[in-house]
């Protein structure tokens, strides 16, 4: 089989303005950004306002290996898949990061013949949308700095600013860093560190942003650090809000691309699934569902990081509900949860697929507590054998939830169409059935939101709370944080908070060891483990491959 | 008057596609990005290979005052006026720096009714390329970086690194940091510092690569750091030059805009007239030369910093050969030069200007040593007086110079008819006598480029080196910098070292304090005095006026 970016290549696009047209856009209401990109501008909001909405489909997944279950593939190969069975669909996805593109995990718009292209653009700088947040979150520490140079009338205490400078790129070296220093001229000395773009805040509110006002109001209440005497400094007291909303004035606006097979796909916003909610912008889910019957999209990571924030945060605060939730297992990363080291994912081991299931079966009934139909889609690996797909049909079967096996890295649109029937098919028979509600109630006090959450979706018995996290608590609270729904950042491999808690663990407590206020974001983050939010380089960089040949060809991209 | 950004918004703009359809380039030709800018792609470089080349009009400046003399609004308004008197004419301008547009200077599109549009567009993130510069620079650090933490194979002096990270962002607590704090695992504690975009190496070498496999020769030939015992350390030894150049596949083609008037122009690349060569990109220069019979093109700072570089480092490496040098000079900035403080120069003082002519008749001078004609361009202020005009009248008839006014800022093309048409005719008459050379031989020492800089163009009696110079000059010289062109770092307020030594200075030398190699770009910076690669912000930044209003409308911008 040719490799993605090969597969890209020889691809023939059509114009994105067709794209479009399919989709009633008119040329007007399209800012091009080469012939196969363009972003959607605020006319074609206002023009559908009233057109109802198309149904809303979840694709989550299992816990994953750590090459990942697929599920943008899935989610591609979905979109492609619907149209095959004659049915109107468009995905909605995340833009990817240009950091991990040079590091180890490669892009980030699907694989094989389920991808999202043009592949090279979309893994590169693609619209530009996230330059233009790293300027904005840091011209705001730009600003921040130069107050306290410039005199520092709000008394800002330079060892509690919480706002960090940020950049697209997998750097290490910048993860704690001293600036300011080299004397008075040269800024106020003091500790800092860089992160990695997805992981600001300002992505965050860019993905929840119902529009320009609304940006620019998140971006003014970003708590940015507290003064000497413990008041809390927002990002508006140092009016820095209108030119980070200038900054993002493209930004704000969706990006419009095509599958390999010339599906519609809006990619916008990316945020982190771990510090953030991690799926797309709101405002491109609320405008692909208005341009389609059927709007696929995705979350980060298992469906107890991804999932559980896209329903608890993004559904809530945005009003959507969604008519199914899909959850992408793979019969390696089941054998991984039985035990399986990586290196031996290949082979049949039908034992270890049993007794991993349980993580299938954890995910399915966590999902079926928010009142939407579940449908498990497996995507299937050539290793994959009879005897261990037989496992996944018998659990699924004993569950009494639809399954359907998914090929599209393999074949496209045409593998997906039993996953897209079934797909359709549980939507229609259970709508009357369907009732969306979020895992808890809103007004419930930081400790309930968080009990419930690992309670009922990660099996744990409780919660603790370090001292750290229960100081932060209390100033969190003080600032009106019991308002706001929490968003706990954790490790993807387990349901619990420990990487090695494999399967479906139980008889365990989840440590909260500190909390963050993300006020423009509106929601309160709960540190359960160490979460990295600037990436390293592995020991061989992907980027020492990545080529341009004299044809202007990229090469080494994945 | 309106403001600029009132003018830019006020503005009916003609669809890009038609503005490039002016200049016979195909819509397959052009990437849009919006519908008024462009960027144009490889084939029209293919396709108009052959074509003649039009004639190359250098627009540059006397010494120039903190505000500036004009020289992009002269350039655009100069270009508008060509159309008015019936010439085909094309715009080359450099794109600018988004951390200025927060400070103080804002943005540097031209001004009044002589402006390059979209502005805001424009001095915001354009379409990208000092992003993509930013990245591809940025890369390559975190490779360093990255490759020290990772065994440092190549045994890399940590003291001795040459390549710093970069933000297009006026941050001064950037400038002296720390970086790789935090233990083992958080790379190798090192000093470090940010730099502004504009001033990255990786910058001037976009100005100046030929097409994609120049470009990507030269990054990886970007001197990064010497190793322990002294060897050299290029970009290409850590193979970080591939996905460098794939993160510039579309910075490296020119960007299409249009002025007020919807006169076509080309932005592309904005390096630092001081530590880098101060002009547009050669691809756009060349471009635009095959595009129309006249190419307006500026260099940064006065003729002794933008013009000299452009001449004696673009030209050269090129193979450009300017038609016409116009300089621009202001009765504000040569009363300025004669001593009057900034307060009061809008008062009428014919006694100061006497003084201060001394500079024009210095940059006239100057510019005729490279045998190509020149014109002087008085850029008109409503205080200008008769009085003070007339002294400017009879210096320029006194050099036997032609000259023109020009009121461009407040009357469009229209107020640069007298301009055009002067430089028009200086370039028919003396097309006979136009034998442009550059000031000193590519094959003389460094020392000797030095000192013909700095006597046949400064005016100074002579060139000091110090300690640090010369133990720099060694190492260059070993790396075979004698057959680089030299770039001279100084101050823009004066012809000499010292900024306050205004007027036509005599008797100094020139202090050089140390080289850098610029291995990748192709010269040897010479440094001559302090220069800032990181600008601050002011005690109010413009970012705090900047806003977007509910129509999505920006304002604050200037």
């Amino acid at each position: 089989m040719l490799t993605d970016i090969e597969i890209a290549q020889s691809t023939k696009l059509r114009p994105i303005a067709d794209v479009a047209g399919d989709l009633g856009i008119q040329e007007d209401e399209l800012e091009f950004y080469g012939k196969y990109k363009a972003k959607l501008n605020e006319s074609v909001f206002a023009r559908l306002k009233e057109r109802p909405d198309g149904k809303l489909i979840l694709v989550t997944a299992i816990n994953p290996t750590p090459a990942g279950e697929g599920k943008t593939t899935t989610t591609a190969g979905l979109g492609q898949a619907m149209a095959k069975i004659g049915k109107n669909a468009i995905i909605a996805l995340r833009e990817p990061s240009l950091g991990p593109v040079f590091g180890i995990k490669g892009g980030a718009a699907g694989g094989g013949y389920a991808q999202v292209l043009p592949m090279e653009d979309i893994n590169l700088h693609f619209t530009g949308d996230m330059h233009a947040i790293t300027s904005a979150n840091n011209l705001c520490c730009a600003m921040l700095d130069n107050h306290m140079q410039q005199g520092n009338a709000l008394g800002i205490d330079q060892r509690r600013i919480l706002i960090k400078r940020c950049l697209d790129m997998n750097d290490r070296a910048l993860r704690n860093i001293l600036v300011g220093l080299g004397g008075k001229v040269n800024g106020v000395p003091r500790e800092d560190g860089f992160i990695i773009t997805v992981a600001s805040e300002v992505m965050a509110i860019l993905c929840l942003a119902a529009d320009m006002q609304d940006l620019k109001a998140r971006l003014g209440n970003i708590l940015i650090a507290y003064t000497y005497d413990g008041r809390p400094v927002y990002a508006r007291d140092i009016k820095a809000e209108g030119a980070m909303a200038a900054l993002l004035k493209d930004a704000i606006n969706p990006n419009l691309v095509q599958t390999v097979e010339g599906t519609p796909a809006v990619m916008h916003g990316g945020p982190f699934a771990n510090i953030a909610h991690g799926c797309n912008s709101v405002r491109a889910t609320r405008l692909a569902l208005k341009l389609a019957d059927y709007c696929i999209t995705e979350a980060g990571f298992g469906s107890d990081l991804g999932a559980e924030k896209f329903l608890d945060i993004k559904c809530r605060m945005a009003g959507l509900a969604p008519s199914c939730v899909a959850v992408v297992a793979t019969v390696r990363a089941l054998k991984y949860n039985g035990g399986v080291p990586k290196a031996e994912l290949a082979e049949e081991n039908v034992e270890a697929l049993k007794k991993g299931i349980v993580n299938l079966e954890a995910h399915v009934e966590n999902m079926r507590k928010y009142g939407v139909p579940v449908v498990v889609a497996i995507n299937r690996f050539h290793t994959d054998t009879a005897a261990e797909l037989q496992v996944i049909d018998d659990c699924c079967r004993k569950l009494g939830v639809d399954y359907a096996l998914s090929e599209v890295f393999a074949k496209g649109g045409e593998g997906g169409m039993e996953l897209a029937k079934t797909i359709c098919s549980v939507i229609d028979r259970e709508k009357e059935n369907t009732h969306f509600a979020p895992i808890y109630p809103i007004d419930a006090a930081i400790e309930d939101k968080l009990k419930a959450i690992a309670g009922d979706i990660y099996g744990a018995d409780g919660v603790v709370f370090t001292n750290q996290a229960l100081k932060s608590l209390k100033e969190i609270k003080a600032l009106g944080g019991d308002s706001l729904p929490v968003c706990i950042a954790k490790t993807q491999y387990s349901l619990s908070d420990d990487p090695k808690l494999l399967g479906r663990p139980a008889g365990f407590r989840i440590t909260i060891r500190d909390l963050k206020l993300s006020s423009g974001a509106g929601f309160v983050v709960a540190y359960a483990g160490d979460i990295m939010t600037m990436p390293g380089l592995p020991k061989v960089p992907s980027a020492e491959k990545i080529d341009v040949d004299e044809n202007n060809v990229i090469h080494g991209l994945f």
